[in-house]
């Protein structure tokens, strides 16, 4: 499958669920993934999910800007590069952010092994 | 030795490198590294140095805002992304950029295997 198609249809997925249904996006990683969530890091899904969800902000709705791949080496990993805003309900100004997720292919499914987030601050 | 450690020293490395000596930055890279830079996409430390060279302005300086980082799985590379703001000589205003790289381990010394770059714009 074209790896761009994959990328773009993983961070579709990603910011839908997180916008829609945070706690599900539990299914994306697993035991071993990382988070480093604005310099706190973070392991295990489960622990994720917990930080993801209890971030002081109900409503959410990110929008992408851009979005880059590539493999991250021959065992059929890809990194995905995102950057974009992420407007918070009830405030005016949206707030950008980069994020890159390394995602690693299981059995023709992939999930996240890597997940970093920095809000770009202006 | 300490990732942390590690990932400072690269960011350290290639930032000064890149600011006082781009043509240096041949040395970081190997034949399958790949570089995403604004979208385009180049492959191999020729090539890849050749477009860093060609970029429209001869002194800059990279400041640094943030460097994370992550093991990248069980063959000892590592994720580093980076945020900051990139000055031209020149120009009143600094650019804010993102960046990551995949350092991958050969002989216990790091090569750039995959390197994507984006302005941030405001």
């Amino acid at each position: 499958m074209d790896p761009d198609a994959v990328a773009k249809a993983f961070v579709e997925h990603y910011y839908s669920t997180f916008d829609a249904n945070r706690p599900g996006l539990v299914s994306l990683y697993q035991e071993g993934s990382m988070l480093t969530f604005e310099g706190q890091e973070i392991q295990g899904s489960q622990n994720i999910v917990a930080k993801l969800t209890s971030l002081p902000f109900q409503q959410c709705k990110h929008n992408i800007t851009t979005v880059d791949c590539q493999p991250s080496g021959p065992a059929g990993g890809m990194l995905v590069f995102v950057s974009g805003n992420l407007q918070l309900a009830g405030e005016q100004h949206a707030l950008k952010f980069s994020q890159m997720f390394h995602l690693i292919s299981n059995q023709g499914n992939y999930y996240v092994f890597n997940d970093i987030f920095r809000l770009n601050y202006a």
